[in-house]
């Protein structure tokens, strides 16, 4: 697909929501795109979506940068080619606190990806067979530099914020220190400046479980017949993730105990008889399954585990000293994935550096993800840093 | 084996060490052993150890209960039959925390596991052939009643005190529950008094893992080729357990995002060059994976998933009411699969009921492992508590 197609949509908005549409920027199809571990990619597409309108002297624009399995689709019903709701869903909008009557808000699906922008599933250009073990190792540099492309092709000079949770706040990190001159603010919530060993160990084993799937066929399983690609892999790499996105607390409140299965011998208990909390997690792995591909979890999970700000940059401190944008910087009480210390360590070495910065910590029980799920205290915060006139 | 079969210890012992020797006691050979989901065994076999000497009037016998893949070799080297040493080597000994120069110490094997004590991987009396995928899920409690048996063989009519720690500590409630009047006082460590959702969720995500690996064909691997078992799908399993066994902290001290491998492609980066932490867990589940068998560990993690004290006893206050051993509850305090307020809640649960009980909180970076690690923390408290002459 090529620059300005665009996929409509479809019955997804309710009164009042802003009009939004999938389109699609190709670029190197001259140039190549040498991604940072040293091969190059040609014909690179980013599919983005875009909420609002850019003011005239484009100073509006605001980037929202996406987690691990999100996708460009930050606001809007579920739709062809998003199986799932906006993850942002009730953030963006007229009146909403990131106000699409003030905010030219845009989200891209990032370089690795499955949701429209290249990744491993896409077609090769040299054989037009898909990528698969072909597709190169990406970094959160490679996305955020595949996003930079994007702006003269939106005609944004600078972001007057770039926004994002998780992975998405890897990226708002790597932005403000890639490209400090196009970055006016940053938010970035329940994230690091590093993956730590611990996140490193979580990544890696649900790559192990991945491998360990004889439908994965070393990554080029995409001339297998359908039903029989490594789904079982990625719906237990999901099941991993998907425990240290949520909280002990919560897991007893919602199930407890309870059993969502008979054991099917006749027997009390069996081995396989399920709790509801394993009902739950494979409920999870199987709706992932349906909508993401394998290699691009893979992938994305990697560049996560290589997250390091400093890398090349001499060290941490040197690395956060090229940040010039105020930030508010979002923890989460009860994550245990990105646990609250990880955001207040950037406040930390901003203030160590001069740059103003923020903490807010978001009081929930529900783990990582309350990023997406506590939006009642994540839009005071967020609107009202919005507002401010950043004159750096 | 019958009972009183005795493999004789090889240069297992430092000077001053007890010696200890691995004994097997049969029972189940005339009456048939009813598990609690419903099956029944003949001819189970429990391994176990002692060290020191039972007094005359038999009242200074402690139980040692092993955790999930721990056995009855709580000290001494590493021998046959033993690729670890001791679990609590530093524990047990003349002079040490636990005195075997005043008592004698018991450990055994837990049925359903693969340390000499009857198993999926033993011999099924029927055919001679291995049990596989033919063995009953047990539970804490079968645990426990298995034990039980050992006290008549060993002339010990009631033990001065059980203790252990995670799985152990589960049997060490269920001992008091069960058999109010053969315990004495009782030192759960790093445990619960009912397995909770996160704790299933671990546990499943580990019996997926190794469901997944072809080479463990629905449990009857045992006539595969050597190395053709399924040990992929443990060693992931396992390495779900490590990191939960550990800390953020720990796993960011000892490894940080030190790299073990070079890429294998000349790239910068490739998908499956390893940071140091994963060579640490595959280290650790391939270690396991030489001395563990993986039916073993998916019925103990069952076992423990389905740990509820308050099962078929009307509510758990009305299970902990059976509990008149005083207790010693540890907890540790960066334990983040058994968090400290479960060791809290036994205390509370046992001061409304009447029951005496104190709770001491080791402090401790290491995490859950902690309970093996910290023995200077441990020593202290526990032998002060077994020196108590209780009179209950």
């Amino acid at each position: 697909m090529t620059d300005g197609d665009v996929l409509p949509v479809t019955g997804a908005w309710q009164p009042g929501d802003p009009a939004g549409r999938r389109k699609f920027f190709t670029f190197a199809s001259d140039r190549r795109f040498a991604v940072e571990g040293g091969r190059t990619l040609s014909d690179v597409t980013i599919a983005y979506e875009t909420w609002g309108e850019l003011d005239p002297d484009g100073s509006n624009a605001v980037l929202l940068c996406h987690a691990w399995t999100g996708d460009s689709h930050a606001a809007g019903r579920a739709e062809r080619g998003h199986e799932a709701p906006g993850w942002w869903h009730d953030m963006i909008g007229p009146g909403r606190p990131i106000d699409t009557d003030r905010f030219f808000v845009v989200c891209a699906n990032v370089l690795g990806g499955c949701q429209g922008s290249t990744g491993p599933a896409s077609p090769h250009p040299a054989d037009g067979r898909q990528y698969g073990s072909r597709f190169p190792v990406v970094t959160i540099r490679d996305m955020v530099r595949a996003q930079a492309r994007l702006m003269p092709h939106l005609g944004v000079e600078r972001w007057h914020a770039v926004v994002g949770g998780s992975m998405g706040g890897m990226q708002v990190l790597e932005w403000a220190i890639t490209y400090p001159r196009r970055v006016r603010s940053i938010v970035p919530i329940a994230t690091c400046m590093q993956a730590t060993a611990q996140q490193i160990a979580w990544g890696a084993i649900g790559r192990r479980a991945i491998r360990l799937d004889p439908r994965w066929r070393g990554g080029d399983y995409y001339d297998a017949d359908p039903g029989d690609g490594p789904w079982e892999g990625l719906e237990i790499a999901r099941q991993v993730a998907q425990v240290t996105f949520r909280s002990d607390n919560v897991f007893t409140d919602r199930f407890g105990r309870e059993l969502a299965d008979r054991s099917a011998y006749g027997d009390t208990f069996d081995l396989w008889q399920r709790f509801e909390v394993e009902r739950y997690l494979e409920y999870h792995g199987i709706k992932l399954v349906r909508r993401f591909d394998a290699n691009s979890y893979l992938l994305i999970g990697k560049a996560m585990d290589l997250h390091d700000v400093a890398r090349n940059r001499g060290s941490l401190l040197a690395a956060m000293r090229r940040v010039s944008a105020p930030t508010l910087s979002i923890g989460i009480s009860s994550d245990m994935l990105y646990p609250p210390y990880q955001q207040r360590q950037i406040v930390d070495v901003l203030d160590s550096v001069g740059t103003p910065s923020r903490y807010v910590e978001v009081d929930s029980p529900h783990g990582h993800d309350a990023f997406l799920i506590n939006l009642d205290q994540l839009a005071d915060p967020i609107s009202t840093f919005l507002e401010r006139a950043f004159t750096s």
